[in-house]
This record gives structure tokens, C-alpha cells and sequence, in this order.
């Protein structure tokens, strides 16, 4: 299969981890990525990555060969991806959205948090949220969808909120928690993006933790919506040192009788949750995740405990956040919709070191 | 006022940065520095930071000149702490000891948590807990100890301890909470230690985030004895690539009526409590500590925010794990307890980058 | 085509590296890996990487079934290859070894330099050395000897000679240089191995810079040898803070007909050299190579500058130093030497961070 | 003895390093601190490391209060201090300038190598250069000088040169070399300065190597300069993640008769020379330095080797960057200018890990 796709935001970090992903999956045919600061330089001038490996060359946001693609993938901030989506839909493209615009299904909680008025709450309905493991029956309604020849709208999962689902729903929706659900959680600077600030430069983010947007982070909403627990996520993100890997470590007061067979049993549901999503691992109890163990792989690794005393379940989840919290989850997201193998371009493995 | 000083375990981390920060105190002249493993060397071939500045060389733990200094201070691991301190206490030496041996009050706590018998309960009634900022008392009851001519057994507080308990104290002991107090940790590489595992590797510890001893971490009965929280703490330590630095995130269920007065209120309770303790510094709101604004000093920071929607308050404090949390507090205590200014000898100001 | 291929030594760094390249590539099929510490442990237990992407697990260095092998990867310490090479090409399988013990093509060299006797000289005329950029009949002769039925054994180059000889190879062998050949080279912490040493602490390794094995590193005989210049290079391997990347600065001053095109005529001929070689990549004037750009692939980028004054050509090539330097090189000679596409199963893009 | 002082780009990686040595200096007092863009802030709120350290304010770079110092220290870019030292001399202030501005003694060689005019050339042959080990008889003289009542105007040696000058000088100067100096040199990011680019992005420097401004970088002609080595210097500068640190490592032929006594006696000439050099440490053959053990002090350490086949001494020199190649070197000057003890206020020894 050839299905023709455009990157529309190719220059920033998650955006050239999509071409680096479509550009070597065996479905996809990269046509068009644009980027309207680069605008006409090559690839390989503007990365150093693609250097002898694309031959492509930014263009606009508007260029008009995105109109005549399959697909069209957007790496924008939130505000500029809803700008691009109508028109593309428009036109019968699909549209894969790395960003928060469609990710909120009550237009009023997207106003909120963001500031900003929506443009397209009419899309809101019809968009596909994008985490596959967790919202299998929106994937294969967008399949239908697709295949009666209409496009499909998916809004991709935040790489906070993908690893903190990922911890959390089997526990929440398969067992049930009481008050507030306490997500502490750690990302590599990737997570800050490209653009340069102080925050970014290497002398102040290297040898340095710190935490930041307590309680106030624009995935909280998204978390929320997911896990069906409005106004009861604490959420604390941290940056670290590193490139990628984003680790959660969700806390959750189980119902007493979620714990009747013990931590083992809990295991189980979680085990038996994820069996067949080939991406998510459920590590043997006394194991917990490393986020190396996922860097530029698709995966998404889980470990567990339990504070008896307070019956506390720890669920702790690694993801690298530009793969499976960004373009891999994308790419893994239009693997399905066009019936291909979920894992196909995908990778599985991670380097050791 | 020259204080003959001992260091026995100087090899390690801590007491590396003993050697250095006493090494460089106007009050204190170090007169042994031990290591069983390295005895006879000196110490500027045994490590790359002390060429030239040194002209000490490791003797055994059991260097009888150790019974002639003032006080000797304790890097070693547990249960190694208690084979040296009742003797150096019968020959009138202090003790300050940076092992967990005489931190818990109790002695079957200890023996619960360690595995291992307590060969000198009898000591710990005796034990000065050393966390100046919280236990005043504590350290002037050793005062008066000392000026009573006997010799003094100061436990000095772990790094993760410190840390969460400079963040919760104010709220737990002057406001009080509910439930669960939830600690989520993130530490340098130094926590884990100078020894060789495949953990500490460069490569296994760079670019990865790891969780570690969730909910059974040695800290937490050490932890609950200092917040009076027993059997209610749920603490996942992390593990992040930096050498020092540690950051403790404490998520605290508050009273209804502390919040009252807001975030606002419970600001000014921290700040009030923490008014004379020159190193520890509570944020204003909207600031969140970093750990590198703090490595290589004696500071505590304190950042505090609040979820309002579930009265969940979250304060992060950051510390030094191997200054704060280990040689420079222990230098506080003898600053403390010898007459000395708290902060002599202390770094207060770390480099910004 | 199902090539069988044992791996021994797989536990290492270089081994786990070509665990996942063979184990992911399409015409190979692993049956065995070794390791002598760890035999009976499932991979997925050993390393992080390979949880739940592995079905193997351990065996012994002198397991039956390499012999069963069309092909047997050495990943192995310098002695311990030219312990198991004899033995698998008399049971005709083919040797791919990634130390030491076959690359020099005398042994009186290679007694001199590792200290040791060699055991198998004998079989030193018959290796191919594996650098396929700079010894293409070598490998073409393997070929041969292959389609004929004998066995091969490929000696393949270290990290340092790869990178250092693709950098100086056209200059030395096809304008000529004159004088001592200075080779600075840095390299990421995996080129230390895998080994717990103070040195691969992350605390001493990381913020730190460090020079080793001036003048005297087991790699200069075998950049020697690649480039015909006995007691010629002088040589200084520095170690950096991070996990993989290998850059090599090379000094030659130039005969002067050398530079009658100045600079631009010495990158004609680069230019030219690498023109089939698909990894290979020689920069635009004016550009550097960065080792981040071929982390995790089999490319090599050269930078070329000149010091008109002195006539010293500087040559940059940055490779990774475990794919380009180890695993992926000896899976190119694979590739090869079965005839298949030389890039088969290897990476030629790079994450951009 | 209480010297007012003032500091003119404080907002700087290398004024705030000055700003935190003279703030704790027991015999200056810091008067005013300057950044043009941050004018009116304080300093807690500029620069985290300052939270709680500092009760100044920047000012602008045209403060009057400046006038009134006894000394300014110029952390400013090159053309910036040129702007600032003439009304300063004029009003009688001391200047120690760590720009480039007035360190070449020839205004021809600066307006070719900065691509600027000199504005005030006539004040290059008053100007002392500061690196007191290499030109003690220049601070004499400019003690001298400020002995008799006239200002001073010391330009401060830069990063590279410092290194580089201390790792080559005795050979160069008391032994002779022969043909060019061949200098490779790695850096901390710090050195490539807190301004936003690409290249400092921590995604970008972090698990990179690069060599950049091979044969053109600008501290060229005063490393020239300083070893009487005109158009002789082949110099390339590298980047590695690190933040502080700066090793240099440096390629001489060295004359014959200068290897009679072999290796030893040239490290006998090393160490003679830096006898009275309390900040100077050879370290004894077979080791080589590490940049971690002169972190945040004002130390350099010299390792040396020999290539015997070709008479090539490798020369090792690692100093911070920030510390002995900005910040405390101008400190170093200062002290001896003012006739205080020369390690006054400087740090000497580093921080194990």
C-alpha cells in the first residue's frame, strides 16, 4: 500500500520524529512537510539527523500538495492545528493531530484551560481521541468511518496523559478508586520542545530537577476526560535531565475490595487489560519500569505496588514521550485506521545503552 | 577554637565531602580520616578532587587516634555505625553519625526495617536527632549535654527525610492533614552511592528514569517518626541522571479549615515557621524550587502550591542529598552544639550553572 | 534467505547491540547467545531493553549448537576470541569477530601490544579485516571464499581505527602526508565497556572530561597498520559524559602539491573516495559532523578543514561508536559477504534528539 | 581592607561567577552589578542560584555608582568592553576586563581576527595580561602601577588560552618545539555562553561531541601571542555535555637534545617551573587530569606523555572554564594587584562528585 501523507509542523521535535517514522514505513509516502520558518531549506541543512538520509525540503503551512494527500499529520501548538484542520477534512484529507485542539470533547473545557476560542467545536464530536490501548471502539469506528470514503479526524493523546492512563484505567475503571487520584510524573527536556529558553539551554537544565506547573498543567482536563475523574487529578509534572523518556507514577486509593486478593490480583486485571496490546508490558511484580528501556521504541512499560497500610496502589508507567506520546502514537494510530499490522514502522526494540 | 575532628567511612560520597567541608572549616582540624579498604593511601591518589589539597592519608577504622579527637563524625553504612559509637562515647568523643543506626527511636522499628538486631539500643534514648530547623530542642538539649562535659550521639536525618520533611512539617505539625501523605522523590546519582552496580553504571544511569523501593524504603519509618505519620506514608524515590540534587514533591490532604485563608495563609504559616532558619528559604507563590539553585550549599528550598478542588497541598522542597542531606547538615549539628554560627564553614550561595 | 547465527559474548555492550540488529534483521535467525556469567537467564531478564522483545536466553561460550551456526558473532574480550574462532571455522562456520585477536596481521605485533601469546596465528594471513569503506577486496575475496564452501573469518576494525582511518585514508593513501599523523579522538562512556569501574560511575563519569592511554592505547597498531604508517600516529583517547558517539580529530600536514587546489580539491578527492560507500558521508565545506546525527545507525560523517599556514589538514568523522564501531559494522560485512544489500537490516537515520 | 567594586555584565555565565566569588571575598564588597537588559531586577529573581544570596539589583552598564569603585570588572562580550574601560580608567577605576577587547597587543591583529576597529588602541600597550603563572613580571608592574596611585587595566586571559598556554608554555618557552602546535581542546557548554541557539539547547548538546571553528576560532591569535608562536597554532576547539570544564590537550615535537633525559626530565622542567604556582599542579607521570577535580576552583592540572618514535610530549591541561578561565582567574589578578594573599577568596578544592 502507498497512502500518500504530509507533516504539516516538520521542524520541531515530534514533528521530525514523524518524518523519521513515515519516512521509513513501508505504507507511507512522505509528500510534503512544512514548516513556515524553514520554508524551501532542505532537510538535511535544517537537521542534523537527515543529513544524506531525505531529500525533502520544508514548505508552507498552506502548500497546496497537502490537499492532495491521504493523510495529513499535524505537529503544531494547539490553536495552530485547528487553523489547518477544517480545510484538510475539507478536501477528504485525514487528519492525524499531535496537538490538544481536539482532544477535549466540551469546547467550553478547551476555552478554559487555554484561553482561546475554538474554531471548529463542530469537529469536537466526530474527532477520534487517539490511544488506541485505552479506546479501541473509537479506533474502529474511524475505520468505518475511513472506509465509507469519509475522512477521519484523530486527536492523538498528550504524552502525559498516555502514561498516566496507560497506569491508571484498569485500576480506575476496572476496580474503582476513591478521592483524588495523584499523578507525579517526570519528562525528559524533549518535553519542553524546541524552541530556546532559558529553561532549555543546556547549562540550566542539565544537573537540575525541578517541578513545574502544579496543578496547573493543561493535561490535567485531558487526563481527566479520559479517566472519567473531573476535578480529582493532582498532578504534578517534573523536568530531569535527559533527552526523551517520561515516567508517571500515579497513586490511587483502592476500594477495599479491589484488594481482597492483594496486589497479585490487581496485577492480574492489569495483565489481563493489556493482553492484547502488543505496545504495553505488564513487568512481573518487584519490577519497575526504566524509561530506557522504551526510548525511541512504541512501548509503554508498567509496574505496580501496593502501601497495604493505606491501600495505596503505586502504578508506575514508561513511554518515550516524542514516540508513543507523540508521533509514534500517531503513526501506530493510522496503522489501524488504514488496516495495517498496529505495529508496522514501528519500533519494538530499544537500544541497551 | 580548634575541634580535633575524625571521619571514619571517608572514602564514600559523604564522607569525601566531609573531609572537604571540614577540611576547609575555620573551627575544625581533621586529624584521621578512615578507610578499611584504602588504608595507607593517601588521600589525593584516592580521589581525583583531593590531588594537591590534601596531605591526609586513610588509616583503619579502629586508628586509636580517633579516641583523641573531640568528635568524630560516622560516613559509613548501617550497622557499621554501631560498632564504632559506644566506644568512641566511652572515651568521651562525640558522635556525629550520618548512618540510619540511632536515627528510630525504637529499636524494633530499626530491627523491622533493616533486618538486622540493634547491638546498642540502650544509646538511642541518648540520641540527638539532627534536623536542626525541626528539632531545635533536640540540638540544645545536646548543648547542654556538651557543656556539661559529656560527650553528645547526634543522629543525623537521611537525605530523603530532610528533604520531605522540611516540605511537610509546617503543614502536618501546625495545620494537620488527613489520610495519606504521599512522597514522591526524585534523587541524584550520588544517593545510590560510590559503589559499583550495574545501576550506578554511566550508561545504565544516563538518559533514564527509574522509580525504585516503592512503599518499602528504608526512609519511610524515619519519615513517619519525624511527621508523627505512622503506617501513613506512601513514598516512591526516583532515580534520575545528576550527580547531586534531590527534590521531594509531598502531596497533603489539608484540614478544611486551613484553607481558609487560601494558598495565601498556608504560606505565611511556612514562612513563619522557617523565619529563623537561615537555610532554608520558602518560595514565593508561583515558584517552584530547582535543586541546582541549591547544590553544593547547606539550603533548603521550599515551593508550595495548592489543588483546590480536592484541598490537596503540594509542596516541593529541594536539597543537596550529599550536603543538606548528609556531610553539610552534620556540620550544622556540630556548628550547633560546639557554639559555633550555624552556617560556618557552610556554603550558602551554589553556582548558577 | 535464513542465515543462522550465534552470538557470543552477547551480554556485553557491543553483543547486546548485535542481539537487536541480527534479531530484527530480515535474512538473519538467532539461535544462540552466550554468556559464561549468565547462562540460563532469559534476556529478558538480563537487560532492560529487551523485556518482552526477546524469547532467548543465555547459554554457554561453548555451546553445541554455535557449531550448528552458518555464522558466529565474537563479541568477546581480546584472548577470549582466538579461544573460540578455531574450533567453529573447523566446524565450517563462518567467524565474525569483533575484538582484537585477528586484526593485526602480525602476531608479533599483537604479543607486543595485548601481552599475550597469540594461539592461532595461523589463521591471521586468513582473516579478512572488516573496514569494507577502505578494504573492499578483502571483503570481495571473503566473498569468494564463501561461495566456495570454506568458512570466513572477518576480523572486524575497532571503534577508534574506523573512525580515525575513514578520516586520514584519503588524505594518507591518496595525496600523502608527511611527518606523525596526531589523532585525538573522544569517545561516549559505552566505549568503556560494560565492566563496574570507578572510571564508569555515572558520578565520576559524568561532568567530566578525561584523557587516557596517551601514546600508548591498544588502537594505534591497528591504525598503523589500516594506514601504512609505522611509529607514525600519535594517538589520545578522551572520555566524555555520554553513552554513545565516537568523534575523531585528525591532524596531517599535506605534501604540498597536496593543496595546489587548496581545500576544495582535498574534498574532491574525499568526495570522490566515499562516492560508493553508502554510510559514508563527507560534509560541505564549511560543515562538522556531530555525533548525535549517526547515534544508533551505521553512517560515519567527515568534516574536512585546513591551517593554511602550517598545511595541516584536519579530518572530523563522527561514527557511533557501538553500531558503526562494533555491531554494525560486523552485520555490514555479514551483509556482504552473503551477498545480501549492504544496508540490510541496518539504520541510516538518526532520532534528531 | 575593604575594596567597592563593581561588576558590568553580571547577568553573564561569567559575571554571575564573579558576582558569587566577590560577593563572598572577605576584602571586596560588591557595589553594583549591571545588565542592560535586566536593569531593576534583583538579582534572587534573575538568577536562581541567587534566591535568598544576594540583596542587589542590576543596574545599567552606565550606573554612575561604577565611577565611584575601586575596581569594575568587565563580564562583557568583546567591542562591549572597549565601550566601557576608557571613562573608567579615565575616573581612575581599575579595570579587569575578561572580554578579548584589550588582550592582543597588536590593534591590527584584533581589528583582523574580531572584524571590528579598536576604539581606543592606545590603551593595548598599558593594558597587563592576566595570567599570573605565565606573566608575573606584567603584574608586578601593574602593582607597581597601582602602588603609585594610577589605575590599572588587566585583560584577563580567555578559556582556551589559559588552558592551553599553562599545558604548552615550559615546553615551548624553556625546552623549544619544533613546527606547528597542534591544540585540541573540549569545552562545557558553559563556554559556549547563556545566549539561545540551537546549539545549547540541552536536546541538542546533550549526548553530542562536535568540533567547531576548526583553524579559525579567535582565541587563536592570542594563544599565538602568549606562546611566540605566530601562525603556528592549529587549533581546534570541541563541545561536549558537560557545563563546566575545559580540557586541553596539546601536540609538540619537541627538539632532540630536549629528550635526552627522556620523559622525566621534561616533567622535572614542568614542575620547576610551576614551583611558586600555588594554582598549578603536575601531576606525576602516568596520571593525567581530570576536569572534574578542578571543578568550581581555581586550579589547573598538568598531566604529560610522550610519542618517543616521533619526539611528540602530549601536554594535558584541565581547568573550569568559568572558574580559572573567566571568573577566578580576574579574581587571582585582583588579589595579587592589591597585594591581598593570591588565593584569597578562591576556591581550591573541588567537590568529589
Amino acid at each position: 500500500m502507498s497512502i500518500k501523507v504530509g507533516i504539516i509542523g516538520a521542524a520541531g521535535f515530534a514533528g521530525a520524529e514523524l518524518v523519521r517514522l513515515l519516512g521509513q514505513h513501508p505504507d507511507f509516502d512522505v509528500v510534503a512537510v512544512t514548516s513556515d520558518a524553514l520554508q524551501g531549506m532542505p532537510l538535511e541543512e535544517a537537521a542534523r539527523s537527515f543529513v544524506g538520509c531525505s531529500a525533502l525540503a520544508f514548505s508552507a503551512h498552506d502548500d497546496d500538495i497537502l490537499l492532495e494527500c491521504d493523510a495529513v499529520f499535524l505537529a503544531v501548538p494547539h490553536t495552530a492545528a485547528m487553523e489547518q484542520a477544517p480545510r484538510l477534512l475539507e478536501a477528504g484529507v485525514d487528519v492525524f493531530d499531535l496537538s490538544a485542539d481536539y482532544r477535549l470533547k466540551d469546547a467550553s473545557l478547551y476555552e478554559r484551560w487555554y484561553g482561546v476560542t475554538h474554531t471548529s467545536p463542530h469537529l469536537l464530536a466526530r474527532a477520534t481521541f487517539g490511544l488506541p490501548e485505552l479506546f479501541p471502539d473509537e479506533i474502529r469506528a474511524a475505520q468505518n468511518v475511513h472506509e465509507q470514503g469519509e475522512p477521519v479526524l484523530v486527536a492523538c493523546a498528550g504524552c502525559y496523559p498516555t502514561a498516566t492512563s496507560l497506569a491508571a484505567y484498569p485500576a480506575v475503571r476496572a476496580l474503582g478508586i476513591e478521592g483524588p487520584l495523584v499523578v507525579d510524573a517526570i519528562s525528559g527536556v524533549t518535553g519542553a520542545g524546541k524552541k530556546l529558553t532559558e529553561r532549555t539551554h543546556f547549562c540550566f537544565a542539565n544537573e537540575n530537577l525541578e517541578a513545574y506547573g502544579v496543578a496547573n498543567h493543561r493535561h490535567i482536563p485531558e487526563m481527566e476526560q479520559i479517566l472519567g475523574l473531573e476535578d480529582r487529578i493532582v498532578f504534578t509534572p517534573h523536568l530531569a535531565p535527559l533527552n526523551r523518556g517520561l515516567l508517571s507514577t500515579v497513586y490511587m486509593k483502592m476500594m477495599p475490595q479491589a484488594l481482597d486478593g492483594g496486589l497479585a490480583s490487581v496485577w492480574d486485571v492489569y495483565d489481563d487489560f493489556y493482553r492484547d496490546s502488543g505496545f504495553v508490558e505488564v513487568l512481573p511484580l518487584g519490577s519497575l519500569p526504566q524509561t530506557a528501556a522504551v526510548t525511541a521504541t512504541n512501548r509503554a512499560l508498567i509496574g505496580l505496588a501496593l502501601h497495604e497500610q493505606t491501600s495505596t496502589l503505586v502504578a508506575v508507567c514508561a513511554i518515550d514521550n516524542l514516540y508513543k506520546g507523540a508521533a509514534g502514537q500517531a503513526v501506530q494510530c493510522a496503522n489501524l485506521i488504514y488496516g495495517l499490522p498496529e505495529a508496522q514502522g514501528l519500533e519494538f526494540c530499544a537500544v541497551l545503552v
